[in-house]
């Protein structure tokens, strides 16, 4: 069955990112998932939600009265050929056979048909989408930086331990190159704050803005299962707050853009909020 | 019944609360609420729980294989007359007849006797024990530092819009009086990175350490339904590095405090956990 499918992948992919997010194995495994979650969602019914997010349509999956998340109508392109094109454009170094618009429909629909999946197979499993979300994303990440993420840093005490600090994801590009902060989450909310609480940490350990803080989010969507209704939880005069007084992200990237944070680019201090597929081309002037 | 008592109770309390912290209405809003819960658990069965906590014994309360979340055996004590005297107390401004001690397991006891009810009426709602607790605590606090608190402070933006950011309780005890900034919560774990971010972000606006940071968790421990078992997640070596890197916690206070913080104070930057009960006569020297 696909449903034994997608876990058993899953259970590998697990495995597999102990010795890299960016290798071979996972290259396959995140395609048998991607795969077997098309062929699992094929069979489900589709749900029009309600959608209380301006220009947006969403749909969710059901099967025996349990609802899936919220799935953005636009961006959701179950196609596996297009993740095939990407596959092998990934292996040769060069993706733009792709728009930056399908990429970002390619990388949207993997994740959210995993995560819709994995929402009709197990109840209220939030832990599963969330590791997946944060080792597809390392994937990606790492392919394009070109080196293994490490998930600690160093410390230098003063008090002469030297201790490591568990972390969200590093990438140091080498002696005097860039280093990345990579924050991955489903979603923020309420939470964002600790966004630029880490950053603030890492600044405060290495010097500002030693890491390029450039968190990696899913959407802001939340679904109501009673009301068959989706909404946008945005808090963009809070943001503003937390980059001017918290420290400062250099990126915040989505896979579902939410509308409300489009434009705080033209605000002081700009924070820039962009689709995922964007930071492919623009890395290296990050 | 009990159990219409206590929600009828809440439902009351939510809707005064509007007009004020500490009021005559409230007092008897969270005794009526303390003695249902009680009379309600006392007809619910106890299971003791395997305690992964050093010194700690814990049990839950059980009915129709629900179960509670975890009690601490030392700090309960159901005995709905000590409360009376607490607010006896309270209302002459003098609760010296009570120790420390007995006063922490007073607020403890009521505390949790609301939320373990709550968890054997409904099914997974986080956010009524939560609501709850933090118009528990701004309670007595309220009552000891003498003024009601906001739940936003007003910003002075350079670009001269004149905003309002909420935030947890603000308790502004006049002009150049102390002002303290309280957040309440059931549990931090891993979120309570959370706790010195939005302490930073109100130092950022009104300067280093102008509001005193005080924030109340009620506990730390996770209780598993399937093992029986229960755990504290705590972090200490992570919140040394916040109370270094990212703002200055005055005091955090607890109702069930974890062995793991007790003696953070003895390292540097010292960070003081607490009893919630030793702010009653400490306050005035924050």
């Amino acid at each position: 069955m696909e449903k034994e499918k997608i876990l058993t992948a899953y259970k590998k992919l697990r495995k597999q990112v102990k010795k890299g997010c960016y290798t071979n194995e996972n290259t396959l495994l995140l395609g048998e998932i991607y795969l077997s979650s098309l062929n699992f969602l094929k069979k489900m019914k589709r749900v029009t939600l309600i959608s209380k997010v301006q220009n947006k349509s969403y749909f969710a999956f059901t099967s025996n009265d349990q609802l899936s998340r919220a799935v953005n109508q636009d961006l959701f392109m179950p196609d596996y050929s297009k993740w095939e094109q990407l596959r092998n454009g990934m292996e040769i170094n060069d993706i733009t056979s792709l728009s930056n618009n399908e990429i970002q429909k390619i990388l949207y629909s993997m994740a959210v048909s995993f995560c819709a999946s994995i929402d009709l197979i197990k109840k209220r499993d939030q832990k599963t989408p969330g590791t997946f979300f944060e080792y597809f994303i390392a994937y990606f990440f790492s392919w394009r930086v070109g080196v293994e993420p490490r998930k600690y840093i160093q410390l230098l005490n003063i008090d002469a331990i030297e201790k490591k600090l568990p972390t969200d994801f590093i990438f140091n590009l080498g002696k005097n190159q860039k280093k990345f902060h990579l924050p991955v989450k489903i979603s923020t909310r309420e939470r964002a704050i600790m966004l630029w609480a880490h950053q603030r940490l890492i600044d405060g350990v290495y010097g500002s803005s030693r890491f390029i803080g450039t968190p990696v989010i899913m959407t802001e969507t939340k679904t109501s299962q009673s009301k068959k209704e989706v909404i946008e939880i945005c808090l963009p005069e809070q943001w503003m707050l937390y980059q001017n007084f918290i420290a400062q992200l250099k990126r915040i990237y989505y896979l579902d853009l939410p509308e409300a944070y489009k434009n705080l680019d033209k605000k002081s201090p700009s924070l820039i909020v962009k689709p995922f597929s964007e930071f492919f081309e623009e890395w290296q002037r990050l």
